[in-house]
This record gives structure tokens, sequence and C-alpha cells, in this order.
């Protein structure tokens, strides 16, 4: 038994922000342990409507979900630089409204690169969708695999959010302790 | 006198999104008019601070220039896919911001492009800073120039919203009448 099994579970909200497809996926547990499904789905927006209107329709949907599932951390994907400009747009808008939701309740916000969360949750940093979609399948005990792709990819963050953040903190705190045994802290 | 002088004044809240630094601007007037200074400042954020604090503390000052200024519209500068993706981001960000906080309290929110906002100020749409920074002054009959530019920018593109969407809508109901009379609506 390690010393991550005493820890309380955490709920996680994993947010694969996007204007057209915005995932959303709440995960529970401890790190180390296989995590707990507890919500999962999607806000889709008219790409033909007013960018307002749709960046309103996000935020009315992320603060309905942080409502009713009440998480501990929300886990956002850090908008990446080397994509198409115009998906990294809407990537950053929606990432932003998803970002302010939770800093407004005083909730912490991790922000987690694409390569970080498939290396969480399949152990290859450059795994393909599929492979992410199947492992959060299994890892979740899922019968049936979360739809769209972005759903998927939002319960992939939460569980990164779960198991990696405890292991860096572990790993730093590990760190700190070797320093202050070696007298260099 | 015009047709546009009948109109009540109309009260903009300009915004030239940015992380670092994002300018608010309040002009009133009607088409055709010099406008009236309001109100003009900056809110700054530190670029070492998380990103969830500053997109926090963003949206903290935009509402209370909502709530303090009580704009008809908010003019937001359409974010340009041109530019260096590193700064993008951070203006799709702090503009994603601004846009829902107008949405919220279902304020009409309008977009402008840099050119557009130059070419409404200043008659041309590469004009440089100094040069906007120097319409902004005269139109507003400032004796001091609005620093830093995003504050001028600010002010640019409120009074760009003020003068560009009625002529829009003057030039779109010609039209109309045009084809009406012309039997072919």
């Amino acid at each position: 038994m390690t010393a991550y099994a005493q820890q309380p579970p955490a709920r996680v909200l994993g947010i694969d922000p996007g204007l057209t497809r915005c995932g959303l996926g709440v995960v529970e547990g401890v790190p180390g342990r296989p995590p707990k499904l507890v919500a999962v789905g999607v806000v889709r927006t008219d790409a033909a409507a007013d960018i307002a209107l749709r960046l309103l329709a996000i935020e009315q949907e992320i603060e309905r979900w942080l409502d009713e599932h009440q998480p501990d951390t929300v886990a956002v994907e850090r908008v990446f630089s080397q994509h198409n400009v115009r998906t990294v747009m809407g990537t950053a808008q929606a990432g932003a409204v998803a970002i302010v939701c939770a800093a407004r309740r005083g909730l912490p916000v991790a922000l987690h690169t694409p390569s970080e969360v498939k290396a969480a949750v399949t152990g290859n940093g450059r795994a393909d969708k599929d492979q992410v979609t199947l492992m959060v399948s299994r890892l979740l005990r899922l019968t049936e695999a979360p739809r769209p792709a972005d759903a998927a990819d939002a319960l992939a963050l939460a569980i990164c959010h779960l198991w990696r953040v405890p292991a860096i903190q572990a790993r730093a705190a590990g760190a700190q302790r070797a320093r202050v045994a070696g007298g260099t802290a």
C-alpha cells in the first residue's frame, strides 16, 4: 500500500476546450488506482452562430457542470501554439471561459498539454485518438467508448490530472527531502 | 443636418484585449459628430502570475467598468490570425473574457479588425500607432494623449463602432431601398 492510497478521493473536471465541441468529463479517485467515471458529455455550439452566444453557451454549460458535480479541481487542455491558428483561437477562447469559470469559484485550475495527457493514460505522449479513447474506456471500465473524441479527451485530461500531479508533487517532495538530507536546501 | 443627428447618443465600451495590458475606453456620441470621452484606462496583469488569476483580474475589472459606465454596446478587437501565435493566444483568451462579460448582460458585442479601426479614425487602414493615438486625441479633444497605446486603441475601437456601424447600416438600408424601388427585392 502506497502513501497515495491514504489520500481522500479527489474529483476532477477535465475540459477539452473548443468552440464547436467542448468536451467535459468528471472522474473521481486517488492516484495510482483506477478512477471512477462520474459524468461525461460535450457542449456543441453552432459554427454559424455569433461568437458571443457561443461563448456564453459554453460558459452556462460549464457553470451547470460545476454546480452539479462539485469538482475539487478543473483540468483544462493547455493550448498548443503548433496547431492551425484558426483552431488555436477557438480553443484559446473556449479555454479562457473554462479557466475563468473555475477561478471565479476559487477552484484550482491545472493546464496539461495533449502529450502529457496521452503519456499519462497510454504511456505514449504521441498516442493517437483511438488509443486514448481505448485506454480511457479500459481505465474507467466503460462498456462503451465515450463519443465524440472530445468527450474521451476530457476524461483523459481529468485522469491525467488525478495521476500526474500527485506524482510530480511526490517527486518534488522527494527531491526536497534529498536536498534537506544533503544539507543543500 | 443628417438623419444621424436625430439618434440619441450611444455609449460604447471599446476593449483592446491583452493579458499583460488590456485597454478599456468608453466614448459617447452620435455618428458623424465628434464623440465625447467618458473614461479610459488599462488593466495590467503580471506576466509571471497564474493564467487563471490573470483572466480573473481582467474579468473583474471589465465587470467594474460595465457597472460604472453602463455602455449600450461593447466593441472588442477581432483577433487577427496573421499575428504571432503566442500573442494571438493571450489576445484570444482576454478577448473571450471580454465578450462573455458583455454577453452575460445581454449587451450587443461588435468585433472590429485593427484595420477597420485604423481606417475609421485616421482614414488609413494601415496607419501606425502614433497616428491612431493622435487622431483619437484630436477627435476627443484631449489635451494629453492617452497612454499606453492599448488605452488609445480601446478608444479608437469605441469610436470606430460609433461611426462605422451606423454607416454600414445606412448603406445596407440604402441598398435595400434601391432594391425595393427597382422591384428586385
